[in-house]
């Protein structure tokens, strides 16, 4: 953006920042990175910037992250076609091994780089460090391989590395009660993982603008709705498949204690601030109570 | 200010003020808070918000204060006429009562009252406590009375207050090593503590845009000077004498340790958040090396 | 006093006081500081070395006071007559200004000052910083103006002054729920202070030996008396009208959990010490259980 | 091994590890892990036991990997043919990527796994993770591409986790001055990590049982040298191409203040056990005094 | 021992120990040290060596002893014949100041000296330190003078000791309410030091193999049983009279949440290291629940 | 004492107690116990009493004690007919086990358990635990067996049981380099330990009034005298060969770094209150400056 900006409106915006600074000073912030906001380099580079912000300002933001276009590209080049059922991918040992290293080795790598770059000191984590997130086999749709659902959350790592002023990112990869290596979905782990750092809110980061009440409508996006009306809705099957588990992470991580579960609009540059620091909260709130959306301190 | 802004706009100037919230971060930074921005209630309530801010993303502001339009009201209602000699206020006995009782009692507990209104936990101190601040007669222009020089800073009782998360508020008033109380420059208080606290910053509000090359030339404002430029100019007798205190307190700081010291408009809304957090720079800084003045990290 | 006494009796009557000095150690005191012992220079001078020789031995003195008589002398001054209803001073605004004038910017930092003087590291306080006493307009006796009733102690900041080594030293004056300056009463205040600090002492000291059974009899003292008589000694409308604040509060932090509340002399020089140190309690005391005054561990 | 002892011999065997445990209580050990100890199951289970072993008698191993089989593998998987110049590999953009995906994503999540399931809790990082290893372009064979010479190490989140009880595991992996990934020696990052850490020992497992006087003469292999020696022998051509970076990073690092550097042979069981808690010192020693090796304490 | 050992099989046997030391890393255990391991000068060192290992692989072992024949020897020098009731010693004033002095001032800092010079750091207390054992007279078996039956355990002194890494050796003496010096059993001492630590095993260290079902059927040693079950062999009256106090210590303290009581053979080199680091739990285990005796993690 | 004071007079003496405190606040005070004041009941007491006051107006008492007359009393019991040459007592290793024996296990624990009933937190050490006084034999007047000379004082022992609040008390035997037992001479031993724990006083109580300048001229008691002014009294051979060590220990602890060495008269009641606590210093103080004896802070 050039500066057109006069100094004196500058400091009256940021100072108009100042009860969102002062709600959220000290708060955990579990946020899902993923979608075009993990692609398209301008956007990556903003949503770098609005994490070291929030840093700055108190928060203590921890990232999850996924990386399935990534994946799909390398097992591409390695001469395997990716396949999914229902929505997940199917993952033989060598699927998995790719999974593995494409999360945990180039796009976890790559997040931290980018982040130091804006002078944080980011580390990065994949759930078999130090038994993070620990998953048994996922079988609801069958055997489709080493594809996990997370049994338990260690946070004790993540702790240690926030208290000593570091930013976790952290990559879907759980470990197995078999000391296998399991894929699981970060939207989900991002979720159990808000629950069990007692986080305030969750963030997942989506290529859509919301939740709509009719899909096919986009005026009918939902602002906020309970996580009881959410349950709702995910049990009508009027939700798009895509979007199942996203809400039923937010819908999950709310009963569980969660104050507030987002899914933002990740394509928008500046989601991360536009939703925690201004008025206009963007995309979809999922939270405990009816009727229930305080904007000001 | 209306919300004329939208939202995009909004998050992409805070997200500009990054690198300065990077380079502040935990810095402690002495703000002599006087003039226009403390008796014009707009601005007041201006400058507490811009304290909070200030505070919760992560720098520590330390106020000083003095009161001198005050004190003389309320001597005038005590039946005194103020007098001063070299723009020095004589201060015999009953006057200094009356000093100690406006700025401590008053002016200082209001200020610690706005800032707790921000969500601030504010606490009043005076030169007196914990022996903050221990004075001597000062004889330089014969004796005007209770009027004194610091000799010594006990800056042990900010550290504490700052370390458990309180905002100290500073009234110039010190205690003299005979246990009288004295009244002593706001500025020269301010810098001194600056030097004890190991501050980054001294800035001093004034009514004034800053320091002028020709006092009469409104367009002559230096906007940079280096510690050595502004002690010859101190000395060449071209100063306003009402600057005089304020442009030695930069100078004498500088000197010891302070990186920078400002002199800025405090009649400029946001006046503070403008400096610290913009690429405008205002007023007038005085800095140890010639010519060096970096606005990004 | 000249010092007629040899060394061996000075060690012997020292080592008396060591029975005291166990049962008190890391005690937290709260003493209602006032009437002549604070207006007597001589009385003045003995209690700030008793509260210092009660910090050395290891006792956590918090020191609350008021200052009526310095309050209504500034408000001749200023030529406004005080009035009093049901012994509430009438506080208009202007009335109010000049009571935390007084009280915080006086009276306060005189204490401050006398107690530095003795060796000891204190800090003055008003309800106002941190928000330590919160207080709604009293309306029991009709609109008398800026005359606060406690809601609310914040105790945090005395907490972190105590844990540093500070002395606290605080004057009765709160922040009201609506931001104005509330006069509150110094008895009551010490009384909610003790309770809010866990203190295992309340001290009153006042002008008179203690409570009469019958005021106009001075044979008749009450040495002890339990929280429960005290009460109905309140209610029975036998008590004279000045000392029902602080029976008042003596009953009700004993009731709150403070082992004993004291009313004391403090014309008599080392009334504190006398009271704290020796076998010989002196005015009255009240406490929780009937006939239960235990003078050794 | 099947169980053939009696608990005697056991015990009393246990017992003549007491002095070397005592030696090495608290003591930083960094150690290159790779080679056949890699490779071979059994010996990598042994490997993550005898580290397991040394954590719980007291030790902070420090785990240094490389992994250039599995990456040559996974190149050939994706259709790309590994190519070395002066044993350097040479890295372009894409295998800098694969190197990358290997060592931090499979390999080092495999070791950590393997040392979780002996009840360590152990971490991955690569040198990206808050700016641990930070390099430059090896330039000084021409350029090979994404190959980095380490020219800082940033030790603070090895600190943190050790002082938090977990068991560091870094792969060869820097991140560049310049943002981009290097590639960089594993040998030599476990030295510089020595010198950084403050190490007592480094120690190198290799496919080799030390360094031999006569590369040809099985039965010329040397014990200890100095690194003065050592040194020479590097400047003498007479080295085995091979090791001249493993005696290199021993030898700078012994000069750079670690007490020994150790060139061991992880091709036998227990090799680390035998160095550290035997009598019998294996492979070569690397010291910075002639003629000192003292075995007990 | 001579070194029959070949380094590989040292270095497996180690390795071996790995799970135990798994097991007990920061566990408290409580050792009765007494009988033949104390006179035989072979068997003292051994155990001490046992011990030093213990504390570097992370086990806080606290040493309780007696000193019965060491006791009744200077009672002979001094010219009186030892005499004992029931198998407690008739101990009147000047038999008690001998126990005191041989137990606290003789065999508690032998073993201290002996645990120093391996390297450890211990500090000898007797149990009037600190009121560490507070008893009050034995009176079951009527007068026998001052024997003690303990009624308290402040084990402040052991925490604090302990945490700073020192090793407590504690001696059988307890401090009476009364002020006087009680011989207290040294079994008894450790079980109840056991429980008032939480420790997780108690050990008595005898002259006997363990408790034998027959206890003149030397093959009919009981390996382990419940508590219930020691209880019932007491009460039935089959055990030997001496080994009663044994027994009672070891189920007295599994009742009140010790893990693990066990009587070894002092006799034994290194019955400590066999115990507790091998495969082959030696003399007899009391535990709470029956039938229970995992022997790995 | 009967009580015949008034409590107005007691509190008057209390207070002028307060300079005293002040000054000796958080001091160390190493103390040599010994003489009629260990032997007589009354003053034994009084002395528990006076340690107990010092303790709880926060001077940190460390208690140094020999024990001649006891140990010559147990040797005669057993037979043995003490034997000196040149002041010190010729040790056998039987003699040594006594001498041991008596000073650690009978008058070390009988100070402790007074300590204890005055409500303190005593601790019983001799040199031996964790190595706190380390000795070689004394040769300097042939070999008298087990009389050694301190060569190293480790207080690491001492500095945790004073921070964690226990008072220690410490008998005057040495732990040789060579593993056995040493009597040292406990003034010799306080001196040294006052200078390795930073001690601001070294007070040996004696059985004399302190230093004559005439040893038979009881009017000539010297009140003070530099360190310089001692040594040559000592060396001028005009001292009673009883208070050598005295004198030196004194004189050796001020050229060391302690501030003030007191010689006094443990036969007078309360004579270290007298000392510490009054205008009227007893005994012989040796300082470094000449002329130098402030009694005011």
């Amino acid at each position: 953006m050039t500066k057109l900006m006069n100094p004196d409106l500058q400091a009256e915006i940021l100072s108009q920042a100042l009860p969102y600074i002062r709600r959220f000073a000290g708060a955990t912030l579990v946020i899902k990175y993923g979608g075009a906001a993990m692609l398209d380099d301008d956007l990556k580079r903003a949503v770098m910037r609005d994490l070291a912000l929030m840093r700055f300002v108190g928060i203590n933001p921890i990232l999850v992250h996924g990386g399935g276009p990534e994946v799909s590209e390398a097992m591409r080049k390695m001469g395997k076609e990716p396949e999914f059922i229902g929505g997940l991918r199917v993952t033989d040992a060598e699927t998995m091994e790719i999974v593995e290293m494409v999360l945990t080795g180039k796009t976890n790598k790559g997040i931290v780089s980018l982040l130091n770059g804006e002078g944080l000191n980011a580390v990065g984590l994949s759930g078999k460090d130090a038994n993070l997130l620990v998953a048994v086999k996922e079988t609801a749709r069958g055997d489709i391989g080493f594809v996990g659902r997370i049994t338990q959350v260690n946070p004790g790592i993540v702790h240690t590395l926030t208290a000593a002023g570091y930013v976790p990112v952290i990559s879907s990869v759980a470990i197995g009660q078999d000391g296998a290596s399991y894929n699981v979905n970060a939207d989900t782990a991002a979720g159990e993982l808000a629950v069990a750092l007692g986080a305030k809110k969750l963030i997942l980061m989506t290529d859509v603008e919301g939740l709509y009440r009719d899909f096919n409508d986009k005026s009918s996006l939902i602002s906020e709705l309970t996580a009881a009306e959410a349950r709702r809705m995910v049990n009508s099957g009027a939700i798009d498949a895509g979007m199942i588990p996203k809400l039923e992470a937010c819908v999950d991580s709310v009963e569980d204690g969660v104050e507030r579960a987002h899914i933002i609009d990740g394509r928008r540059p500046h989601s991360l601030l536009i939703e925690i620091f201004t008025d206009s909260g963007i995309g979809t709130m999922i939270h405990a109570a009816q009727g229930y959306r305080p904007r000001l301190v």
